[in-house]
This record gives C-alpha cells, sequence and structure tokens, in this order.
C-alpha cells in the first residue's frame, strides 16, 4: 500500500499478545497503515534477534528500519514521530500527561503478573493473586471515575494501555472466582465502550480464544 | 526562598533512594529549587499517604501541591512542565527520546531487582544473580558506546536514571565478588565523568555508606 510505503512502519507482533494489541490499536487510532510481521515466539527469526537483542520480545516497531521497543515506549514513539495525528497522550497539558502515564505503568506494574499467578498458582499463592487482581480491578475503576474513558472525553494512553487486558477478563473470573461486573461495574461498562471502536474491535479476539489459550498453555507446563 | 515559593515545587523523598536522588539530580541540573521533605520509611506520614495512595513510597513531586509519583515519570514531568529549563530528554527527536526511554526502562526492570538478590541470595540464586549483573552492566556500556554520556555530549535521561546506582558498584563488587572496572571499564570512566557534575556530586552518598545501609539491612532482615 501507499502508506505503508510512505510511512515505513512494520510491526514485529505476536497475535494474542496484549502489548503488541496496544500497538496496532494506536496505530489504527492514529490512522497510520503498516505492516504486520507475526512472530514465531517458540523460535524466534533473525529479524526479532537484530531488532530487539536486549529483550528478544515483541512488539517492535520498524520505522524507515529502526527499531522501537516496549509497548508504551512505542505509543509515546508513535505520539512524538507523527504529531499530525490525534495524539493520545492529552497533549500540551504536562500533569495530565504525568498523570497518564503513572495510571498506564500501574498496569504494567500490577495487571499482567497478577493475573499470571491467577492461573499458574494453587494454594495461598492463588487466594493471594485473587485479592491483588480485586484491589487492581478497583483501584483502576477508581481512576476511571465517572470518565467516559482514562482520557475524559477522548480515548487516550491509559485506554490503550488497559483496554487489551479486557479480553482476559472472563479468563481472570474462572480462575478466579470472581465477577469482574459485579467487583467493577464502571470498568466492564468502560469496557464495552472502547470495544465499539473499530481500533479495539478490530485488534481484540474474543475472551474465550484466550482462555482456551491459557488452558492449552496451562497443559503444556504441566500445571493441573 | 523566592524560587521555591515561585515554583512551589516540594519533593518527598528518602535519603538513599536512588529514585529519589534521580529526582533531586534532575531537579538540580534544571536549576529548580525546591523544598526537600525526608520521608520516615518505617512509619509513613498522612503527606506521603495522600500524596502516592497507590504505591505509598517515595520519591514523590508535589508541584503546587499536586503529586507527581515514580522517578522516571517525574523527570518527564519537569522537562514538560519547565521547558524553559535544560531538557534531559533531547528536544525534538523522537527516534533519540525513544531510546532514551528504552535504557531509562532496562535500567528500571534489570538494575535494582538484580542488585537486590545478589546481596540477599546464597548458592545458586545468588550465582545466578552475578552472572546476570555481569550481563546487565556490559549491556549498559555497550549502550554507552563511546560516547562521553548516555546522551551523547550532554548529560541526559539515561544518565539521570543510571548514575544513582554508581553508589551501589562498591555494594555489587563486595556481595558479588566482582570488578565492575574491569568488567566495564567504560561504565567507571562515564561514572566518574559524572560525578564531576555538581548535581551528582551533591546528591550521591559515598559508596561505603551504601554497602553499610546493605549490611545493617542484612542484619535487620536476619540474613547472614
Amino acid at each position: 500500500m501507499a502508506g505503508e510505503k510512505k510511512q515505513g512502519l512494520q510491526l514485529l507482533d505476536f497475535w494474542l499478545s496484549p502489548f503488541g494489541q496496544r500497538c496496532r490499536i494506536a496505530l489504527d487510532e492514529k490512522g497510520l497503515s503498516y505492516e504486520y510481521l507475526e512472530q514465531d515466539m517458540a523460535n524466534k527469526g533473525e529479524l526479532l534477534l537484530r531488532a530487539n537483542p536486549v529483550h528478544k520480545k515483541i512488539p517492535v516497531l520498524l520505522h524507515a528500519g529502526r527499531p522501537v521497543c516496549e509497548s508504551l515506549i512505542i505509543v509515546q514513539y508513535l505520539d512524538e514521530a507523527f504529531p499530525a495525528t490525534p495524539p493520545l497522550l492529552p497533549a500540551g497539558d504536562p500533569y495530565a500527561r504525568a498523570q497518564a502515564r503513572f495510571w498506564a505503568d500501574y498496569v504494567d506494574k500490577k495487571l499482567y503478573d497478577c493475573g499470571t499467578r491467577l492461573w499458574k498458582l494453587k494454594g495461598d499463592g492463588h487466594a493471594q493473586a485473587r485479592t491483588e487482581m480485586v484491589e487492581i480491578l478497583r483501584t483502576l475503576e477508581g481512576a476511571l471515575g465517572e470518565g467516559r474513558f482514562f482520557g475524559g472525553e477522548a480515548f487516550g494512553f491509559v485506554d490503550v494501555a488497559l483496554v487489551p487486558f479486557t479480553s482476559w477478563f472472563l479468563t481472570y473470573e474462572r480462575f478466579g472466582d470472581l465477577s469482574v461486573e459485579k467487583e467493577c461495574p464502571k470498568l466492564v461498562a468502560w469496557a464495552k465502550r472502547c470495544a465499539e471502536r473499530p481500533s479495539v474491535a478490530k485488534n481484540l479476539y474474543p475472551p474465550e480464544k484466550f482462555y482456551e489459550f491459557i488452558c492449552g498453555m496451562k497443559k503444556r507446563l504441566g500445571i493441573e
């Protein structure tokens, strides 16, 4: 496509990665076309190892061949490298930008790790993860407040950072024996608003798909 | 002081925190005066709990009473809220900014945790931490390359993120039975260049001080 050639954007990614989904959603929100390069994570290719020799992880954005790694850094890069596209961090408001970075960082530090413990662990570790998960989701709901999006009226940086994990809510519910809707009705309403956006609808998979993937992963790891 | 009143900056911090030191160094590099508020981490005060209810951690920057948390977010906030001061992230170069964010994030994800395992663990865990520490320091040395600073000729974001940990090198050496100078001579030369800057000299403590602190911590935790 003309757009691809013009912008020279390629995304090294893995279909189910919430971190990769952030980048895909951000690219679509900005109307930037790109070449999607699915990676075999069991047998990492030369291109990925060259583009991200430090972490050897997806997602990696290649812009005119130059790699940018780490999803939140990629999203910020897109804001800064394509200033004529709709901004995801609130432009011109340093305090709101710092707050958005804080909540996106909170998602990174807390949610993924806790979700993993929820499906991996048993006994006390599992009970602890369940308690933490409810606390994390409630804290996020508190940050959302009465807003339409985390970015207020506009879908923004924190929305991009968190929305891929809405596909995991079902998995959290099944492994955590909890109801996200009951614990956090506003967060679930927010997830539904997000799902109406083409950028989100296009890039997220049905929650069942993720649940099956985790069940398969548990089997492969020999976790009953 | 007039400057403090004008800018309304206060820093909730703990003297030995490398994360707090980043903020102090950034504030000094920018010539911003601020009120330093030492926190009792064993008995956290009302102000800290109100300013950072999510993580309950220092550092917190208060700007006209509004809190900004997480050291790298604070440093970026200072760049954006005080655009007339010397920038720490390279201004106007989105790719260089993304690279700087990547390396600062690498320090956050790798160095602190590995250093903690080095003084806390024994046996295989300790051996693993030692191997990783050498790898982390060499990776950082590779990122520095032949540059005067990580920011090239200018002391910048990655320098601010990493320099507090140079006070820990002695502790890494003693608990890891390794020589940072032997493994990474360029990194040590960089640390010496940094130490000549007033912002760094003023805010870092002698490496022996940190080593003593960790020895005391080990005693309190009952680690032989």
